[in-house]
Parts: structure tokens; C-alpha cells; sequence
């Protein structure tokens, strides 16, 4: 049980980390040839060489492994920092109704898919052509797409959707669309609206007081790396200082 | 269809928020006496006066609300914040298999299990018998109980479960166990430990060196507040400045 | 050498810390009665106690004591590490002219006043007479008034003084006097505008961009206090998280 | 009054900034070639133009302006927000005998001797030869010399100094020479130790708990850049997280 067929990927640990397709047979990288056909039959969790002898750990990936080593960047992502704050101060689990607008790279829409499955589902919205068929390729090789709908729509005019759980704005003039959020949400339901800017906040902030929210709050997400060692313990020299503001609301 | 029944909890979001029991029948705030019985066949969203008049929105509840709201909390609790972290940097999602220890007031094992529904399972030890009774109560009052498997035992001995998507440890001598998480992971899997003196993280980075891990990674989040109105802007005065570190590792 | 007279102001640093005239005689503490005439005489650093056996040291007061301990507080001050801030990035030290506005509680003035002595000047304007009043009693009690010269004046109209290395503002509408600082400074000389609110920091931003600065810089500073002992270290549960933002601009 | 002289430095601040020597005569740029004789005779803020048409202020140079262009940094520096909470939080000002081990590139020292000017001293002990002779130039270039003592001396065996107003160390093994600065400081005098690293914190204060000090505090200062324009500001997207922790503590 639990043995690799050509048809999975795997995540090849090791001095790097890649995520591969099995049925590619040949994966070169500065470490050598790794010839993944051998790791067929074999259980995850399986060691390989590659032609130049250094050795890799074949694990099952992870969701994480995915957004962080397959899924391609187009446009800026939601880092995953933010990301898990969005899901755990909206109770995003299994379920859920979620929509989203725009889909972007589908970073943030593979992450939510992967917590709404078995029985929810994502809505994304991405009004650009060229982000909306990156994306797709995104959301279908994360292996997440039963669990998302993707639309390459304009959603100035609001959403198809109601009764949605939760709604996740992270977009230019995400103020105009915060009143079409409210009609879409069920009663309860969260609003989350991410913006680099203090000025999108601002508006954004704005626009949920006309319109019936609760318990509207701003954060922003702060994670400080640390370099620890037997002898010598410290944070890390550098940090991502700043990505964007997380405003949520709570339709009522 | 989402009609408000007797056996239900509600959340009751106004001037001030409580989550209450619907059958309880008379609610007592300091706006006022809440008849609770009045919001029986009314939906989820419908608007409720107290005796005093104060208005109140009766939403159904979300996890998080219950951990805010409901949840007792005799053991200090891993804040929102970390459990968000701990769940979005290890992939954390329905169908883990996750192991727990200690068990604490159960506010991350109610977090943890309303994310594995509807076909993961959390197992929970706590060697006190005071908190395991407390944690109890918390996770049969959350709903969520068919997804914990609770134990009052200790854990020096090492864990029953094996092959665990996820283990996580919120204890004093945690370092101890990190061999034992070792033998119960499976590979690939995700190893969380909840320091919140530094002196803990480098005892449990040291055992972790020890045994067969990678990717480790010891990391602190900071969440700012924000205080926005339309005229003046600013981080909030005061913040939680700390609750611990986390330290990540790998499986291999 | 170094003895205590009757006219020093002595700190007296024990189990609470207090900065009292040595002239007064007696001095009430909830530790007891301090006897203050038995220090005269005495070097700096001799030790007494009051009639309840309490220990203190009396100590030569720094600038610092005076500015923690002694100080009224009438209106909100600029904080000690916001204090250090401007003075260290703007090369602030014996010899500076620095114009100030508005006094304020005259924290930040007699600061500064300490930093200029024994050849500069901080020549400080407040509006608000009861702030001024205020202000002139806590520079005096300073023991700096040599090195300061207060103004119950407007600044609308501009400063009177020229060629000043240094111009702090700290004042609602500061934007509006930043071309009267561009006229005041000496060429090369440092403007820094402490602002509470993002809103003013755009303000002051858009109007020094109108007039000749070059090197335009805006800082927050944050200090992070730590809890060390001997078996547990960490950074302290809650921190002041925000006093206001500093904009730092170089007249040309 | 205040004319440029072949024997001044000047800081020519443009699309690059330069400090520069007025008597070289040229001085080359990626900007074109620029004939510092042409300033002689000058008011300090005279404009001057490269070869390529380039144009440059003329301006005074600032402590700071030596600091960041002009001094050779062979050992890492303290960095100018922790000197700024250095000094602000010990009242570091002109009249201090300051003591200072080991001196590195003498960013501290410099920046230090420029506040204790012009009655005080600052006296700096280096064991490394080759950092004592760059500090040495470091020192004479910045025109502060007069106010520092430097000695290529060993601290293990103590401080020849005694009665400091500040004892700053920032060195391997400052915990071992905590006693030695008891010893030498007055009394109500500060002792400031700047530990890249927790482990040092701990040991230093385990030290400073052995001998007469009080007021123990440690520290870490944040400085946090904002990108403001006029219709977006934010945070800088990177910051340096991490420099060093520093301890306070007071003599008694």
C-alpha cells in the first residue's frame, strides 16, 4: 500500500527539493540524473540516487510542497503566511463555499481548495486572460480542480454565487466589490480583502462601514525566522518585512 | 432550511458577543435578558431584542467563535495566530491523521479537528487528569468530538499511532519526545513543536538533529492590529508581542 | 568630592525609584519615611533608609531619571526611543541650533537640551499657553533652561531663527510648516517630523517633496524588551507596538 | 563665513552621494569627473557640476554623513539605531567619560566621541592590531580625535580608567569582563553590552546578577523603512531583522 505508480508525483528531498512527475522517466538536475522509473513499485518514503550518487528522499507531496515548488508565478501571490491567517481567522475547513477574486497565480485558490475538499468548493474569479490560463494549468496539475470553479469574468458585477462562507478579495479596486461581497455572503459569512497598500485598506475599510458587516478588524502577519544552533541563537539578519494588509469582516 | 432548532448554538453578535445554547431558554446580559426560545424556527441571520431592547444578530457559530467565546481555558492556549501557522505551513487539511501532545485546555485540538472533518482524526494526550477533564468538555461542547480520540496518559513512553500526517507538541520536556514523533510520523510527515522560551526551541533543535529530520525551521508570528478611520490611521498602541516559537521539521 | 548639598536633586534607586530635592527634608514613600537632610554631606552613590529599614541608593540623577521620573506629562510625549532616533540619525550633539515645535510637555526639548549643552541651543515654540506654562516649569526643574528658549508663539508664520541644524516638528498640521523649516535650516541641516497617523506622514511627505530636501526617509522604530533568567528567556508577552512614525528630509 | 577651504571635507550629494577631501583637486565618478579646486572659496550648499553635467551639493558633512560614506568598515559595526538607543537610553552626552571595548571600526567610538565633545572622552580598548589600525584611521579622518583615547590593549585585566558614565562593551566574552566594569564605572553610571546572540545575553546577565547593578534591562531595537507616495505607502517589502540584543544595567 502506498507505492509510487508512474502517474503520481513525488517530492525528491534532498540537498534541493523537487516535485516531479513519475511518468517523466528522466529528471536532470546540478546533482546528477535521477532516473524516476526505478522508483516505481517502490513505497513513498523511498531513497533514490541520481548518476552523480547523491541521494534523495521520494516522499508523497504535501500541498505546501506543491505551491512552493511546482505552481507557477505569474502574478504576485498571497504569501503563506498570509494565507494561513486568512484560512484560521475564518474557520476555513472542509465544506466551505468560498469565492475569490482574482484567481491570480491560483496560489491562494490551491491552498483554500486543499482545505475545502472533500465537500466545499472555490469560486475564482480572474477578469485577465493570460493570469486565468495560468492558473488553470496551476489548479489542474495540484491535482485540487473538482474543488474549484475558475471563471476568466469581470466581477464589477457581482457575484454568481450566494449564501458563500467565506469571500476573498485580493485586487485592484477591491473597494467597488466589497457591497456585491455583501450580497453574496451567507448571514455570518467572512469577508477577507488583502491589500499591499495603506490607501486600499483605507478604502476598503470605507466601503464595509457602509454596508452590514461586524467585527471588522486590519492585521497585518508578521513570521520572523530564527537561526539556531547548539552554541548560537538568533533571529534571522533579514525579513520579509511586508506583504499586504488582511482586513476581515463578518456579514450580519 | 437553516432554521434555528432547540438543540442549537447560536452566536449572538451585538454591542457585546455570546454563544449560547438555544435550549437554555432565558439568556442573561448585562443589555438586558435575551428570550432565546423566541428565535426557535426563525433562520440563522434573524435579529433578536433583549428585554432591555439591545439588538442582537443570531449567527450559527464557527469554530472560531467557539474557541473565542466558549472554549474554557484553564491551561494557557496556543493562540490563533500559531495554530493558523501550524495548520498553513504543514498542509493541514481534511483526512490528516494528526497526534497531539498535551492536550492542554483543547483549544488546538478543537482547531486542528475541525480541520481534519470529515475524515481525518486528531489523538490528544494529556498526562494531567484536571486539564484532560476540562479539554473533555471543551471538545464534546465544540461538536467536533468524533474527530478527537482523547487520552489521559503519558507519553514519555511514545505515542500508539503510527504513520501520523502531523505531530504536534505543546509540552514541558518536549524535547524528549521528538525521538518518540520520530518513530510515529510517517514519512514525509510534519513535525510541530510549541516553544515559548528559547531555551525549549534549542533542546528540541538539538534532539531533532538527532534523529531523521529535515527542513527544520524555527519561526515566530508576530499579527499587528490595526486602528483605521477615515481621517487618521495607525498600528494599534499596544501588541501581543509574544506567545512562542514554533519549530517545524520534516520526516525522512 | 561629588558631595551632597542641600540644593541637589539626588535619585533614589531601590525596590521603587524616585528623583526628589535633597532641600525638602522629608519624603513620603509607601516604603516609609526618607529622611533626605542625612544625605548632605554625603558622596553620590551613599546608601540610606527610610524608617521602615527600606534601602535606596542615592545616586546623581541623568537626564534620563529626570525625563522618566520627574517630567509632568500634560500632553502625550515623544518616547525615550523615538527621542533616540532623531538625535542619532540626525547627528545631534553639542553646538546644534535646533528649532522645536511644539514644546509640547518639553520631553523631547529637554532631550535635545541636553544633547546641545554647553554651545548650542533649542529654541522650542508652543501655541497652547497651558502647555507652555507646563513646559517652562519642567525645563526649569531641569536644570537645562541655559540651553533652551521658549516661545508661547504661532509658528504659522515661521520661525525667527535661521541656519538651524536641526528642526523637529511634532504638531498637528505640521505639513503646513515645512516650507518655514526648508527656510530656517542651514544648508545640509536635517528636518524630522514625528507623526502619529499615516495620514500626516503623507502630508508631510507631499510638502516637503514641493521644497528643496533631498535624502527623504520615513522610519518606525520599534524596541523589543526581553525577559532573561537564568533557565527561561523570551521577548516580553506585550510590547508598545506604536508611538508614530519619524520622516527625516536634508534641506539643499 | 562658512567658506570652503582646501583643508575641509565636503559631502557632495546628488543622484550618488560622495565624501570627499577638498585638496585632492579631482575626484572621479560614475557621474563624470568633478574639480573640487572649484569649490574653494565657496559658501558651504554651493552647487558644483561633473564633467558629464551632472549636479552636486556642496554640503558640511554630518557624524552620520562620516559614518555611512567615509568610514572603512573592517569588523561589523554597530548599527546606527542601536548607537542612537545606546546613548539615548544612558543620556550619553557632551562631559561623559565614556569607556569602550573593543573598539572594531570604531563606528561607535566615533559616533560616541561626537557626543561627549567637547569636555569629555571617550577611551577605546582593541586587542586585534589590524583593527586597531583601522579604527586609528578611522578616528583621525573623522576630526574627533582629540576626544578619543584609543589603546591596543587587552581588557581581561581591566580598565585603567575608573568613575565612567558609560561602560559600553561589544566584544567575545563580555560576560568575563562585566566585574571589570563594576569596577570602573561611578556610581549611577551605565553599563551597556551590545550580544549579537541570545547565549551571550544570558551569560552577560548572569554576570551583571553577580555584581552591584540594578535596573537591568535588554533590548532589541526595529527600525521599520515606509515607502510613501502620494497615492501608495507601505512598508519596505524587506528589513534588516536582526542586528544585536543589548543589555543595560546601572551601577551601584
Amino acid at each position: 500500500m502506498e507505492k509510487i505508480t508512474p502517474s503520481d508525483k513525488v517530492l525528491l528531498l534532498g540537498e534541493s527539493t523537487f516535485l516531479v512527475d513519475v511518468g517523466k522517466g528522466l529528471f536532470h538536475t546540478n546533482h546528477g540524473t535521477i532516473n524516476l522509473s526505478k522508483l516505481v513499485g517502490k513505497k513513498f518514503g523511498a531513497r533514490i540516487k541520481s548518476s552523480k550518487g547523491v541521494a534523495f528522499h521520494a516522499l508523497r507531496p504535501n500541498i505546501n510542497d506543491f505551491l512552493q515548488k511546482r505552481l507557477a508565478r505569474l502574478p504576485q501571490i498571497v504569501s503563506l503566511k498570509d494565507c494561513s491567517l486568512i484560512a484560521g481567522l475564518t474557520g476555513l475547513s472542509s465544506g466551505y463555499r468560498v469565492i475569490e477574486a482574482g484567481t491570480g497565480s491560483a496560489f491562494l485558490t490551491t491552498f483554500m481548495a486543499n482545505l475545502v475538499k472533500p465537500d466545499g468548493k472555490v469560486f475564482t474569479y480572474e477578469l485577465r486572460s493570460d493570469f486565468f490560463r495560468s492558473a488553470k494549468i496551476n489548479v489542474e496539475d495540484s491535482g485540487l480542480s473538482r474543488w474549484v470553479e475558475m471563471k476568466n469574468r469581470d466581477v464589477s458585477k457581482g457575484f454568481r454565487e450566494k449564501d458563500a462562507d467565506l469571500i476573498v478579495l485580493d485586487m485592484i479596486g477591491a473597494e467597488k466589490i466589497v457591497p456585491k461581497a455583501g450580497k453574496s455572503l451567507k448571514s455570518g459569512g467572512f469577508l477577507a480583502v488583502y491589500s499591499p497598500y495603506i490607501e486600499q485598506v483605507k478604502a476598503v475599510c470605507d466601503a464595509i462601514e457602509m454596508e452590514s458587516f461586524m467585527d471588522v478588524r486590519t492585521v497585518e502577519c508578521l513570521v520572523r525566522d530564527y537561526k539556531i544552533t547548539r552554541d548560537f541563537s538568533r533571529p534571522n539578519t533579514t525579513m520579509l518585512a511586508h506583504t499586504g494588509y488582511i482586513t476581515f469582516a463578518r456579514k450580519v
